[in-house]
């Protein structure tokens, strides 16, 4: 056990769940451990109150002149449920097989430290580092990041930068250098379908009263069609056909097919008819069911019509489309589409504009020969499915573009029961923090 | 508090929830309460173990030649969630306005306790009435009396009578006496729909595979048509259509839309279009489903594809639908509906025959004279769209008609919340328990 692993256990150890308010006091309990971190790195670091979780703040000293690197990262995870599929706890990491496992440990706790830890080696290194850097990590990225939104645009004189450094993304396999330079955005919402006003007996009442839960059914099937295509109108005008220079790249990485197949072990793959897996998950929208529920969920059966079902969706979203007109578009069809009897409530959970980047900008070039250096191979270039929306938000604010040096590996479990980090990745991540600063440092 | 009503809330107190093995103690303690209740009565009585919940069954001396009568009951309830919106504990009774609130205050332990205690005060003053009396209590009828259905195919040459008096059915106002021949009968299922091998991220994952979630609201979706007819192949096939006679009696019950938009609450209904609610509660079968889940349940939002969602239906039945054969349409149907991506698992749950009777038999007529008698009123003859699958096995196995003495009123909310039974019903059906008997006696 290092004292780089020990410092990444403590890390993990805070159960700091943003979605659940019963945490609080753990998520900010964890933002003040990690300013004390900081500050023994030799930077000048504190917290930043919010309305929602804090924000942890930190620089070296910063002089006019010098480029201007901002490394993001964020510190909570999400919730563990289901808890009885995981086979260690999750909040007292364990390290098993070369890999760390603990809710956060790739998503995004590992990763972040690997900087974190990167940035103190490097200063210690080189005191005189010419660089203005500026780490910002927030508490809220898994519910939506609306405190840091709000104080990018309250602070972006002081948080303007040339470019941002993150780790929060994808890694192609192990060994593979990986850099993204494309992620979808969101938009969540939750419907609740409520018919009798309370749950009412199925043989003496149901055939005469519309059932909340079918009316929910019904609503979720009208989101597509048969081809796995969003059927709400309007939801693709947006959405750009992908470059041929990307279907180019992407025809190089390993089969994405098997990938997805191996990564969820389904046994066939389904999705919007005529694209490829990579197509589907980092270049097409999508609208999935998170949750769904309604009625009796104990053992054996209970013959009742239940007084209300809800759903809980989130579209994927790619440029250019908008998180608002798409809520706006699901809620017109959710809408239209409700039949009498019941009543349909709406309402808009967090949003994330798509974002694009350029990977053969200098800085872009930059991290590809770090990664190339540290991982001893060229780097591969993705888009991502998943969602970050705070990158769009910098390249908006501060008008600068994000460096997605990703290490989480297909198996990571981000999200799920039993993720884990490779030990390997959070060593070479440390590297590789040293690395890229050092170009960026070094370009002309 | 009389000694009688006592007697009711010692016996609402006893949590017997068939459906949850966690009370099968509670289950048991309440039948051998009872047992000792019917000795104190001057019955014979014992309870009888079965492969389940114990049956209790008790007895008057028994001379040959006399006409036999069967009391039947049921002392399990069902379960109380949603606990949060009971205003009073539901095993701790309370009589407030009039009405007692218990679970299993109507169903079925307050109707069933007027006939223990109206049977007990009859005997008193007339320890010869020329009846042979067997009371007949059962502690699955929530869970599809498995155990009683068994027994009676065993002891059918013992149990042999004349005609059953059964309280577990509803009357159509307060002081309005109310008499039921018919039942819908019963098939219940649960399906499963499994997709990853746990839950995914929805970004990472979302878009390339099928969602289980989304499959089972598709699934619930093709259960229906618009108009509110079911979209099972051959499900109405065997569906007799409404007699003449029947028609013309329900024209003279109250308004059966309003009762339905009073004791549901619901601003408009919907069911079966060309059939009125009387019809599509008494006369037609449904199909509903009593719950669903799948993926998040929490507060907030979770962006995962859920790794299953599960989905638990009943259909109610109509003479001459078969409970097996209706489950295998509905298999057939689902089934031939699933995709591919996904596992499909299907389990049968309970199930009852429909029943019909004769309300116009010896028996029907000595009936509604009772109950013209204590309650002062012409009695309603009416079917009901709840399942009692026993009374279909009293006529199947012991060749007896069941004279349904409805004491369940709309606003008594069974499978609800704050269940309640009037008092005047548990006095009213003690006094009417006592003149349904003397009247059988009476008959040549």
């Amino acid at each position: 056990m290092t004292p780089d692993l020990e410092c990444l256990f403590s890390f993990l150890r805070f159960a700091s769940v943003s979605t659940d308010p019963g945490q609080a006091g753990e998520v900010q309990a964890c933002a003040h451990w990690l300013v004390e971190l900081l500050q023994g790195q030799g930077l000048l670091a504190e917290t930043v109150a919010t309305s929602g979780h804090p924000l942890v703040l930190a620089r070296n000293g910063h002089r006019a002149g010098r480029r201007s690197v901002l490394i993001y990262g964020h510190y909570d995870v999400q919730p563990v449920d289901p808890l009885e599929l995981w086979e260690t706890s999750p909040f007292e990491p364990v390290l098993k097989g070369g890999k760390i496992f603990a809710r956060g440990a790739t998503d995004n706790k590992g990763q972040m430290m690997a900087h974190v830890l990167g940035v103190g080696k490097l200063l210690a290194a080189e005191p005189d580092l010419p660089l203005n850097l500026t780490l910002l990590f927030e508490g809220e990225e898994e519910v939506g990041s609306q405190s840091l939104h709000q104080y990018l645009k309250e602070k972006k004189e002081e948080l303007a930068c040339d470019v941002v450094v993150v780790s929060d993304t994808g890694m192609i396999a192990p060994g593979v250098p990986t850099m993204g330079y494309g992620l979808r955005g969101i938009t969540a919402l939750e419907g609740r379908v409520r018919g009798p006003a309370r749950d009412v007996h199925s043989g003496v009442y149901g055939g005469a009263i519309a059932n909340p839960a079918t009316v929910a059914a019904r609503l979720l099937a009208s989101l597509h069609d048969k081809e796995g295509r969003v059927a709400v109108d309007g939801f693709y005008d947006e959405v750009q056909p992908l470059h041929d220079w990307e279907r180019a790249l992407w025809d190089q990485l390993p089969d994405g097919d098997q990938e997805v197949r191996e990564a969820t072990g389904v046994s066939e793959l389904f999705g919007e008819s005529g694209f490829s897996s990579y197509e589907r998950l980092w270049a097409r929208p999508t609208l999935e069911v998170n949750g769904l529920g309604g009625g009796y969920q104990g053992p054996g059966s209970k013959t009742i019509v239940p007084a209300e079902a809800f759903f809980k969706l989130s579209a994927r979203l790619v440029p250019n489309q908008s998180p608002d007109e798409i809520f706006g578009k699901i809620q017109k069809h959710l809408e239209a589409n409700c039949p009498g009897g019941v009543d349909l409530h709406l309402e808009q959970g967090h949003g994330g504009q798509p974002y694009l980047g350029d990977p053969q900008s200098e800085y872009g070039k930059a991290a590809q020969e770090a990664l190339g250096r540290v991982f001893g191979k060229e780097p591969m270039l993705i888009r991502e499915g998943g969602s970050i929306p705070i990158i769009q938000a910098f390249q908006e604010e501060l008008g600068a573009d994000s460096l997605m040096l990703g290490l989480a590996l297909p198996d990571a479990q981000i999200h799920s029961p039993n993720e884990s980090f490779h030990l390997e990745n959070f060593e070479k991540g440390m590297q590789l923090s040293q690395e890229v600063l050092r170009g960026l440092a070094a370009l002309p």
